[in-house]
């Protein structure tokens, strides 16, 4: 079976498109309405409490009959909870990171549930296969939110994952239109995960103050930065601004985590906090410029795709 | 005329491929090998004084009767000789980096010679445009040496820049095999320039001992550093560590000019001092394990084209 098969397999989705799951942005009704768009929708555990996951659960299985997943950072405090939960509510698929895949992967696939882990090197995503998952979703560090410690871009890491590891590989890091498929399905890749991009629909949970400032946001605005914690990737704002003053004054690892306090992610994103909040997004959060119905963005990266598909079958031989 | 065919006006090669002028590791050979190969051959002229360039366009006038192009970084000091080499020796095209287009764009192509401008953001794309060059190379931050501020990655640098500018766009950075050239064009670009796989060519003037450490080194080994002065993609070494050494203890951007000195990149690069030199690659160089003729790199990456370019093709339709 090819690894293109094999992941149609996971995702039973029309079009082999995951909508990531983030952090504060995507709740049921993001993931309902992708998977309802045709690609697959991704609930969003890791800024949820575990009540909070469960009525997400029961809300999704609601409104959507078609796969779907959560994504589940592995270093979760109550993550036992969301183990019970996930299974509790048969939750198809599982996507988890920031963590080692070896934990939970045979407990959930013994369940029946796929697993497909992301990773942001060549090595974890090794590690990954020999642990047994499903898939892996491969994300380069024009990412937003937490990204991998080496800074592997998606242009470069989408064909080295492709060459060592026999499981089907998605894409993701800086693909927000149909071109961007074609690409990431020319590096190598079996399907692609698209964040950003969904942080910008009318049914994302992001807040309307955090969506227009995306909108307003410029080339160079986003920064990788805490690397000393864990890296991430943000809009720069006074928080921000902080976080360089603290730096200047020689701020040690413990220093930024007391800067970063708790919380940030949720007063930024959810809350529209602008000032004081952590702004995780992806660097192509630079060239959006419209907020639309996840229907209507998936229609468009559907279009671009088969006329990139067009073009591409078109140009002239080279042999 | 299409983008691509004013492309292949400027570049008049087999292939819209260019090899990249890269200081220290492109000389004649290299740009003749290239030349005659079938894609577009560049001596980079940002390591030479202006004898050894006139040496090096001798030569090439002597082996290569097709167009080719002088890399030239516009903030060199001897900068005005060299263009007066460059008119003297009729160069077909120069690349032109690290400075303002506005400079000698003008003055060039009264002279019939055609002006690539090296950028890595939307922003000095427009500019380039403005300043009336022939077309452009978007170079992401996953390139080897020198690097644009806002780090951004050629998978969003290239859409974004064919999106903003009406004349020829070529696309660089994390591109080593026919796969990147595949994804590239999918992106928008209308040609491509590769940097890394070159230098590891038998060819490429680097130094026997720097093509050894390429092949040695792994995932995470090249890190973009020295961002006060000019930001540089390099492989970590002693020199890098001496870099970590000196931002700990506060160095400041004096301090970092002179613990670069002068000479860095010829010693490690050219000279082979792995210890004490400079040694820029890009982030491919992990996934590298051949030193080859350029004319084998070449057919290899369009054999890998054509098999991507048919792969896409008979994918399913997804309209």
């Amino acid at each position: 079976m090819s690894t293109q098969q094999a992941l149609q397999n996971i995702l039973q989705s029309k079009y082999p498109i995951v909508q990531a799951g983030m952090v504060w942005c995507s709740g049921w009704k993001l993931a309902a309405a992708s998977c309802n768009a045709g690609i697959f929708g991704v609930i969003g555990a890791g800024s949820m409490y575990p009540e909070i996951l469960d009525e997400h659960l029961e809300k999704m299985s609601k409104n959507v009959s078609t796969p779907f997943a959560v994504n589940l950072p592995l270093l979760y405090p109550s993550i036992h909870e969301h183990i019970d939960l996930i299974l509790r509510h048969k939750v198809p698929v599982v996507i988890t990171s920031a963590g080692s895949p070896k934990k939970f992967t045979k407990q959930l696939q013994e369940s029946g549930i796929k697993v497909i882990h992301v990773v942001s090197s060549v090595l974890h995503a090794q590690k990954a296969a020999s642990a047994g998952v499903d898939a892996i979703v491969a994300e380069g560090v024009e990412a937003g939110g937490h990204n991998g410690r080496d800074e592997i871009s998606t242009f470069v890491l989408t064909p080295s994952v492709r060459d060592a590891v026999q499981i089907p590989v998605i894409a993701a890091g800086g693909i927000r239109n149909g071109r961007g498929i074609a690409a990431a399905l020319a590096l190598g890749a079996d399907g692609v995960q698209i964040g950003s991009r969904f942080v910008l629909s009318e049914e994302s949970s992001a807040h309307a103050a955090f969506k227009n400032e995306l909108l307003r946001s410029k080339e160079g605005d986003t920064i990788l930065t805490l690397k000393e914690l864990a890296p991430v990737r943000l809009l720069k704002n006074k928080f921000f601004q902080d976080i360089l003053d603290a730096y200047a004054q020689g701020a040690d690892k413990e220093a930024l985590a007391q800067l970063l306090g708790k919380g940030r992610a949720k007063r930024g994103m959810f809350e529209g906090d602008l000032i004081e909040g952590e702004l995780e997004i992806g660097q192509v959060a630079a060239y959006m410029d419209t907020i639309l119905p996840v229907e209507q963005i998936v229609q468009s990266l559907i279009n671009e795709f088969s006329a990139t598909k067009e073009k591409i079958t078109n140009l002239p031989s080279w042999t």
